[in-house]
């Protein structure tokens, strides 16, 4: 069980019974009784398929309505068409249910005045009967601890990221780019047309939420506004918060408009509102996936110099270049530091002022990561590690090109919490399958240590530039 | 045979025969002459194994030094240590040898007086023998119409792309990168540190080469600045090109002098170079990929303004931000063309705005494909069509995941090649490997109709503002 927060959301992300209203035997594994039922739910609660037409689904008593469950219901799924919404919001007002969850679209979301007429009535229905929705137009809820789940492929496993989303396919992008690093999460709300619980609940919750390290937001426009930059800046007193806001061009707003007819607001008021809370402000949900990472698993640099390590002179060169370009410096190392990395690899000749090039071969990379990478951490004239690893131009006929990799990797996964300043690995993918076998390989090792894995240089320091932004606007708070 | 031309270096790029220096019975088959024999080019020319220790190398007969190889030598490899080059180079004076490629480090790059002379001998002994030199320190020459290749894994297919790389890493990267979206290469050339034949050199050959349509550069420091920068105009008056111009800022400019001894250079030159001549800047090497890409795959467009198209609501505007950012528009549509496309997808209710929201689930993106891509082509407001493909989002339990992917990538091979516009895919990856083997028969599916296929759209948008570009200033010059 989760610790209690004593937020009312709490009920919501820990139901003890969930009814699924539109259950039907005909459904698929990944329809909403699959996914809670393959999920494991069933360990921790009661599993109710609502159906007046059918007397089981998967394995399960079906209810005709809401009202007929024996038991108490702490949490609907509308799976259902939009007309039959409100009897079914009747139906849980009479049993007392405390949550419902709104999937159905064609609400208000597409303009027509029956349609925000229904989605009036519903909220009324609710309100009065002391009931509080998710949605419509809306995935819910994804939660491993209380094994919720809105997608059948999401990870078991529970993870410190809460992500809060007003797009239902955004938020399976980023917990899909999270579970291609191990990254997981404590809770993700996808949100919809948020007529009655809105992005200042979450947010709330999740600032008090024991669960949650690190929070992220795609939101497209904002309603009550105070209460929601409220909301954000409690948050930023405990946690850092990233935003994806869209809509901040011209071209985005009109299409946020389209989309969640949001009004997607000002440019310079967001840009005031990054500067002055010091939210972290992200522009792909690749972005988000990336200073999550660094956030969850870098330690907060001393500053924004950078010691970039890896095999290969002009990639070196590059990401010096990419470095400052996202804000940080990759300047030459101490005097000291540059004789004791001269004396470990002689041969590199001038690959020691930083960046480092490693010796040739992947053996190299691993023989330098044991015995060079201490060293590095020394230096008094950098603060952070970035170390590329470029598998791909070994090649697929390196002989054990696949043991060669895994060792580089393991031995970065025993020496790198030794070090005392944080460590990022940009990890280049690569053409040949074997190539791609072995930085898959090399990928899930590391982050299965919890050592944070990019996709290259570039999207390495970005996060690193956006995480000690981060950091450096928190310390100056105190 | 390659079409004529009638500079010195085609027959660097097509010779008839080719020695090894230090080839050895025990190199893998991934040495110099296992790649020169798997990659054919025993069928166009001789191969001859030079090693006064061997009788024979891979089955070839081998022979004590260049002079003693019976008949004529076009070109050499010297995959010996620096310190047996000026014997041997002296022997290939002896035999009348047209070119060598000293691939041994450990002359100007290391820094002593030592290697620095050895450097020079080396030149003198070349310049009075009248034969060109490639090097020292670096890969050489990947052709693949002559069969020549410095990495067993390049692929053989011959394709219209040039590269230029003073770094040997960086130019297997390239390859690798275009290899992913079957984009194929007319030339590589890695050149090191460059004593001999520079930079210049392989420009002009290159401008005056039919077999290469758009020509990439990597180069950290420039000598014979004003022979550079004539040759790269003469390429541009001819075909674009990408330049990838490393140690543009501080901490890149640190690192290009220690890795290849070279002055990088003032940014406000290259500013200035870049404005005025029309050439392509590029940041990364992923970047140097997706401009040639489209470049090679999309025709010139009218103008900036993005057609967006695929399935999600939060993604598009997403796009829609991005490619603003990029430098590009996402306009409303003319509302001739909302209305038609309100008619095709009534429930996407909003979305025919642009973006375009195709509707749910593969099937229905490969339906918009056939019967709303034309649509979008008339549209009189976007000169671009740029389409994100979000395989991920569906979920590996999507029934007939691979067949309905499959299915919406045929379609666009089907349909794209009929459209006015220049068209651009990006491709999202996913995270389950039943995701990755759809989003990689897409990839493959589309690439290999000439399709071009960006890993998102921020890559796309990059890629297309920055092509975009060079064709206004190719038409402002007339």
């Amino acid at each position: 069980m989760s610790q209690e927060n004593s937020h009312f959301l709490e009920e919501m992300f820990y139901p003890k019974s969930i009814a699924i209203v539109g259950a039907s035997p005909n459904d698929p594994e990944s329809g909403w009784m699959g996914r809670l039922i393959n999920f494991g739910y069933g360990d921790r609660g009661e599993i109710y398929p609502v159906n007046p037409k059918a007397t089981e689904v998967h394995g399960l008593k079906a209810y005709a309505t809401v009202r007929d469950i024996p038991g108490p219901v702490d949490y609907v799924v509308f799976n259902i068409p939009a007309r039959f919404t409100p009897q079914v919001m009747a139906d849980c007002v009479a049993k007392g249910v405390k949550f419902v969850h709104v999937f159905a679209a064609g609400f208000g979301e597409i303009g027509t005045p029956e349609a925000k007429l229904l989605e009036q009535q519903l909220l009324e229905t609710a309100r009065k009967g002391g009931l509080r929705m998710l949605g419509p137009n809306c995935m819910g809820i994804y939660c491993p601890e209380s094994k919720m789940t809105f997608n059948i492929d999401f990870p078991k496993e529970q993870g410190n990221v809460a992500f809060v989303s007003q797009s239902g396919a955004e938020s399976m992008r980023l917990v899909f780019l999270g579970q291609d690093v191990k990254l997981y999460f404590s809770k993700v709300v996808s949100y919809g047309n948020a007529i009655d619980l809105d992005a200042p609940d979450f947010l709330e919750y999740l600032s008090a939420d024991e669960k949650t390290r690190v929070i992220a937001l795609y939101i497209e426009g904002v309603r009550q506004g105070p209460r929601f930059f409220a909301a954000i800046k409690k948050c930023l007193q405990k946690k850092p918060v990233v935003i994806l806001k869209a809509g901040l061009t011209e071209s985005g707003a009109g299409a946020a408009a389209s989309h969640t007819a949001s009004l997607a607001g000002v440019k310079s008021v967001w840009d005031a509102f990054f500067k002055q809370t010091g939210a972290i402000p992200a522009n792909t949900m690749d972005e988000v996936a990336d200073i999550v990472q660094a956030l969850v698993r870098m330690k907060p640099p001393r500053g924004r110099r950078v010691a970039v390590v890896g095999r290969g002179g002009g990639i070196g060169v590059i990401a010096a270049d990419i470095c400052e370009r996202a804000g940080l410096k990759v300047p030459p190392f101490a005097r000291e530091t540059r004789d004791k990395l001269t004396q470990l690899i002689p041969e590199a000749g001038a690959g020691v002022r930083n960046p480092v090039e490693t010796t040739y071969g992947m053996g190299g990379a691993a023989d330098f990561y044991r015995r060079g990478l201490s060293i590095v951490d020394e230096d008094p004239e950098t603060d952070v590690i970035l170390i590329h690893m470029a598998i791909d131009v070994y090649g697929s006929r390196t002989p054990n090109l696949a043991k060669l990799a895994a060792e580089a990797a393991a031995t970065l996964c025993e020496r790198v919490p030794s070090l005392k300043k944080p460590v990022a690995v940009g990890l280049f993918s690569g053409g040949h399958p074997d190539v791609i076998a072995a930085v898959t390989a090399a990928r899930d090792k590391l982050t299965g240590a919890g050592i944070p894995v990019f996709s290259g240089v570039e999207s390495a320091s970005r996060a690193i530039n956006k995480m000690t932004n981060y950091y450096e606007f928190a310390g100056k708070q105190g």
